[in-house]
């Protein structure tokens, strides 16, 4: 899985009916590329988030015909970009 | 999913027959490396859409056998490629 | 799907017996990249292909459980590498 | 499979219910690059690992429908990060 | 699939029961990169190979439930590095 930041949602009036009501995220990896994943955890622009690609993407929405190659499999708490690692309370 | 931009359709008059009737379209990342998808959703040139890879590139399609691994999930509203964002109307 | 050109024919005399009787190709990507495919559609060197990768290349052949994760998917006519466009006839 | 080393635990509060009960770590790769991985071999902080990608990444987990993408396959002995080797007693 | 040089094999003491009894190998690509492989094939260090990744891998194993993403598929013939060509005998 990678590890992500949530820009915001994306809005397509036209998309593939495969995706069924599933909501769509746009996230920006550490090296500044954009991808688009479904959400099913509720998270927001600002978040960070480890994402969950390939055949267990589809696994992550209730229905795994769901045509999603990237879904969104948990929000991070507390993530600090510049060391990579959490700084949780002691 | 990726996000890529529409160059136009592919002609390949030997194909393999596994494809059926599905349209291709040439289309191009932000990198600009090119790639070739299946289109379900009527894209043009010029579009930007989002794309579906590995086996849910399959599923896209109506029968999961069609051999794709690349194809177009929906067309994106409003797409703003420098910023990254969607300019919607407020 | 990716477009890459045909370099020849793979010789292995010790290959698995998954790959069954399938005919190998070397492949150059637009970087210079040398991948290894399956061809089922008598592709030669110097013909510029698209190419199936992941699940769908197995489904490619006729028997989805054939060792291969790339498959020559079709041919592409008058492919103009410079411009990434088809010069077809008008 | 790719080597990788453990950089620590990762904490998410809120994750999908997919994961079940598996363990998370945060890996670096060689490019420096993190990544999540499911942990079912008791890996700690500074050991080399190789990983597991793709749907064998599922079935790496006892339940092949967790929601996983790469899955600790196994310790590597002994292993030297600047030859490439192990340097284990002959 | 892609081509690479066996460097050796890989001992693992505390790996995946899923892995069963089969051999590892570490092989290096041509930039360089290290990546681990299960061997059915016997090559050893030196020779080039062609390797299959993804859910192939899997069924290259006489059990497709093997915890692999990447297996060997095949020794090649008097490969050629600097050419990419295979140097046989006319």
């Amino acid at each position: 899985m990678d590890i992500m930041r949530v820009v915001g949602p994306l809005v397509c009036t036209q998309r593939h009916s495969g995706l069924m009501h599933n909501s769509l995220r746009v996230l920006r990896d550490r090296k500044g590329n954009l991808h688009v994943a479904v959400d099913t955890s509720g998270c927001r622009p600002g978040n960070w988030v480890f994402v969950v690609s390939g055949s267990a993407a589809r696994y992550a929405c209730n229905d795994p015909s769901v045509l999603t190659d990237l879904t969104v499999g948990g929000i991070i708490d507390i993530w600090n970009e510049k060391t990579g690692q959490q700084d949780l309370p002691t």
